[in-house]
């Protein structure tokens, strides 16, 4: 039982996630989006555009690492991907958020979840590469939804969006890149992002 | 392009899961759990605790029901687990809502999730009673850690817990099995659940 019950004091403490607040708004434009529901719709994407990702993926580890990928944020908070001040802490406050959350667990199976985030933080194998190409597509998506949401508060312009992107259009199918660059496109257009 | 734009379509639209919320209050009890975080942890829930399911269980699929298993309840509503009133329309009110959801999809894929849905209602592969018992346990936790919170607002009593249960009490793992009943009697005991 001493097993369970490390399980499921982890599992609780990740109800937390639901209160970790993202830049992005959700579709609706209504309020900002949480960690949890974005882990969700990752997943999501995942599950619904595997045909875009390389032929011999290991989607079950993709998976996973969308709905874990964000939880070291509990404790070391949504770092927006344009702050650049924020984003020189980041490395070392994730660290230490994986080192106290994941400690929660059972030793091995702490350890086995944490090697995943790594992978995931690395973005060297391909399910990482996919993985993180999702985290980037999901917020533009929504960007775009909300007619600018993030983009316009922050005064984010094409160069940015593509720089942070570089996964996307580097390493992405090509179908996908073109979705993505037309919804770009199209966001100058209408004025949601600066060109 | 006309796959990935229905697909693209489909991802859209279940944003609205973030929108449609539970009776069960979040951890902290500051306001009702959405289907989608309720999904993702859910679908954590399944990684965690994979060592409870039966050996051999496919456990992919596990976690896409998961993720999937209330997605019907965009245009359904979400049907509180007491509300017999709602319970009399349910079948009827998702089975419609699975049809106009799932058919954003490209046909194939389409029928491929709706599929995975159907077999989870049904409860009799090993994966949906596995992933139907996680569906029971995390409200109870909730339910738990605030209190009482829905149990205390509509009355449940503990015969009603074990009757909506009985998917874990009957077939789930004996000590899963033993945690729940565990916080059943601590809820008693602390006035959250009437016995």
């Amino acid at each position: 039982m001493e097993n369970l019950k490390k399980q499921m004091e982890f599992l609780i403490e990740i109800d937390k996630l639901k209160n970790i607040f993202r830049q992005s708004l959700i579709a609706d434009a209504s309020r900002n989006e949480n960690d949890a529901e974005h882990s969700w719709h990752m997943a999501m994407y995942a599950i619904i555009l595997k045909e875009y990702a390389p032929k011999d993926i290991d989607i079950l580890k993709v998976i996973k690492m969308a709905l874990i990928h964000d939880i070291i944020e509990i404790y070391a908070g949504d770092t927006f991907l344009y702050d650049e001040e924020m984003t020189k802490t980041k490395e070392k406050r994730e660290k230490e958020s994986a080192e106290k959350i994941y400690s929660i667990l059972p030793k091995e199976q702490g350890q086995e979840i944490k090697a995943l985030w790594e992978e995931f933080e690395e973005k060297k194998t391909k399910e990482a590469i996919f993985c993180a190409t999702l985290d980037r597509i999901q917020p533009i998506i929504l960007n775009y939804l909300t007619k600018g949401g993030t983009w316009k508060k922050h005064n984010v312009t094409k160069e940015m969006v593509l720089k942070k992107g570089y996964l996307i259009f580097e390493q992405a199918d090509e179908r996908l890149k073109q979705y993505v660059l037309d919804i770009i496109e199209e966001s100058i257009e209408k004025g949601y992002l600066l060109p």
